[in-house]
């Protein structure tokens, strides 16, 4: 008899859980319950479609219905899950006003996760927003079209294309930074770089509030963050997300200190016949092992493969992830993979780094870009365990190339002198990720010798 | 006392001693006798200067006769090596029509290549040219200055920039392309796609063939190459780089089957007291290990770093090398790292190969372009052997990305599955390179379905 494979969510994960089973198993029934009324779309491509890079909210689909027909997917929208018998192996939901049952042999709870944010005075106002879907972008750029002021809450990788989504729009656009932007990602130093440069760009930034008080009469007109008063036409709360595990809990399932669902390495939950992947799933860091929930869609698409080959009985395992990803603000790419300080340090580990600026290409070839590479490395192995870059181009690339340096746990030395290419029109002779492990080498070294003494 | 240190030839390799000995040792006497006339350049950047994206050849000075003096390394231009004494460790050599000699503790001979040509009929004509120093450079530049129609004899590296040197110049431009372009690179297939683009860009491409006759009177005004006659003002030869080892030879150091001079991993060669980096050194391929004359200026530089720091006391080894290159022709990145099906074979291992286009960017992002990634495997092993890539950026970095897989013996896959970065305007949520390990993953495993069967 065929499996019946049933998945709650078709985000990045759901939709990966979907196709990866059916990729290994022919026959299986898979069902996909989705609370929303899209096909499955690329959520890190809203802001564009705000900021009208990207036409429509259509062009972002990632996988048509047409598309899941033709893969004998089922997926069901407007499905709202009301309870899970985990005894039964039954999940109820209900469509169209309507309950409705579905058995499974496997489930998958692919719940993502949901916009979180502090409670404010006055938030209830309208056109005080949060990204999570298409539903909520349309409401955004339709507002934003006649807006002249925007707010921005928050201070990474949403808030930060929401800011320049505004910009690009023509509203003078402020954002509330409560620490610093892109802390989850770069350390201090790489931070400045990035918020200097949304300021050339045209945007206020406020550091170091949150707002207090949202002004307004129906609609928003101002928003309260320490002693300032911003004239705001449209608020958009990019403070968070957290893993969404209502149904999760609802059944007894193991979540852990992150507030994800614990997974095994096959992406099996605490019920044997109950997986996750995605923005709900607690899995662990590839460096000192702790717990950690990765809220990126290559990491969700990683894990939804695995997660959907073992469902119809596969034998796989996830890789160790480190966090590879990278954002670009007006024109400048922010890569991170690994560590920061303040991840190392919170977890133990005192890192030695460097930061040095180079360029994309030979002093003498005109038209090098400014790259700023920090390096991370644990002093007591001399490993990398952290790599940032910063350019207008080239981070990606470059972030892999440090991923796999992680990944495959080579010291500072080791890629001083790895094998890298170049060419006058393309790339300096030394990479600038050698030239700051070249630095990096020295300076752990000399530590080293005077630990010695 | 401090050590005398002699380094032939003021290369890439040369002063890449020159450096690193000073850097090790702040006492050695560091002298450098070089030839022709000229700081250290960037051999590399010629073609740049020719075509005009770099203004003056001055500007390709990569380290200038006053940092030198700064770092107390002692260029001696000018300086044509008569002859070596090994015994008593002497240098002799000319000077302005007067010979002097030079005692060393250690010496380095870092000779570089020479542009190696068949000899044809005519080719003694004036305005044929090879291109090896700023001086072949300068009168290239001046001729195509002149010139209506220019003919590159060749298909590799400096060959394809010449080519569009020319066409950038206005000259009528053919390429005379023996086998085909780009051959110790890529794969045939990815050959066709680096010719086509020749093509499109304005360059006569002339397969199958070589000049059998240069016709001119004083200077060049026609080859013949097979049944073609082809006008030509300037012809450059560029039909390969050999080692020049006419002085290690003298003193009757070993030289390999490539022709080059046999060193171990420290860079030393036969004599105990000589050592020598760059494109007269025989190092091992990193897979493998077969003998290989790299003439890549990133390997010179990494195995003149190692042979400076030894000649003055370092214990250093060179790290493998995998040949990981890189070249740009109208706009095109061509990338290469590991061996090609053709060298594979050569050695002994017949590799599983695939090639995809994919694009730099996710589908619903404006701006993505095709990227043809190319992944080769030890189907024994299943590890990454060989990877080329094509397209108009991203190049250099993701052949990093590919050394340091093939660098670390990952297999395919691992690579499929790896932690790369993505963001839709900046890299699709797999990379390419993903996305062709995954492709090629599938063909490795059906091919051993079938071989248990």
């Amino acid at each position: 008899m065929s499996k019946k494979i049933v998945i709650v969510g078709n985000g990045t994960a759901g939709a990966s859980v979907a196709l990866a089973a059916r990729k290994a198993d022919r026959k299986a029934e898979i069902t996909i319950l989705e609370r929303n009324s899209f096909p499955t779309f690329s959520k890190c491509a809203l802001p564009f479609v705000i900021e009208g890079k990207i036409k429509e909210f259509e062009d972002i689909t990632v996988f048509s219905h047409k598309f899941f027909r033709q893969q004998k997917i089922n997926l069901v929208n407007n499905a709202e899950v009301a309870a899970i018998d985990p005894d039964a192996k039954k999940v109820v939901y209900t469509l169209d006003g309507a309950e409705r049952a579905i058995e499974y042999d496997k489930l998958a709870l692919t719940t993502g996760g949901y916009a979180w944010q502090p409670r404010t005075e006055g938030d209830e106002t309208g056109n005080v927003f949060v990204l999570r879907d298409i539903a909520d972008g349309e409401k955004i750029r339709a507002v934003a079209l006649k807006s002249r002021t925007g707010v921005v809450n928050g201070a990474s990788f949403i808030a930060g294309e929401i800011a320049e989504a505004f910009v690009t729009r023509g509203l003078k656009t402020t954002m509330i930074v409560r620490s610093r932007m892109m802390r989850t990602m770069i350390d201090a130093d790489m931070s400045k770089i990035v918020e200097q440069h949304m300021i050339d760009n045209g945007v206020d930034l406020i550091k170091g509030e949150t707002i207090s008080r949202v002004i307004g009469n129906g609609t928003v007109k101002a928003v309260v963050a320490g002693d300032h008063e911003i004239p705001c036409d449209v608020l958009v709360n990019s403070t968070g997300v957290r893993s969404d595990v209502t149904l999760a809990k609802s059944i007894g399932l193991e979540t852990g200190t992150t507030g994800g669902v614990v997974v095994d390495k096959s992406m099996k939950t605490s019920n044997g016949d109950i997986y996750t992947a995605g923005d709900c799933a607690e899995d662990r860091f590839g460096l000192l092992g702790f717990p950690f929930v990765s809220l990126l869609g290559t990491v969700a698409t990683r894990q939804g493969v695995v997660a959907g080959q073992n469902m119809v009985g596969g034998k796989t395992q996830v890789a160790p992830f480190y966090n590879a990803a990278v954002i670009k603000f007006f024109g400048l790419q922010i890569g991170s993979v690994g560590m920061t300080s303040d991840i190392a340090e919170a977890n133990g580990m005192k890192v030695e780094a460097l930061k040095v600026t180079h360029t994309t290409l030979p002093h003498y070839f005109p038209g090098g870009k400014d790259v700023h590479v920090k390096l991370l490395a644990d002093p007591g192995t001399g490993k990398l365990v952290g790599a940032q870059v910063l350019a207008e181009e080239t981070v990606p690339e470059t972030i892999n190339t440090l991923s796999l340096a992680i990944q495959n746990g080579m010291t500072i030395p080791q890629i001083a002198m790895a094998d890298f290419c170049y060419a006058p029109p393309c790339a300096d002779i030394w990479a600038p990720a050698s030239i700051a492990a070249q630095g990096l080498g020295r300076k752990l070294a000399a530590k080293a010798r005077r630990a010695k003494k």
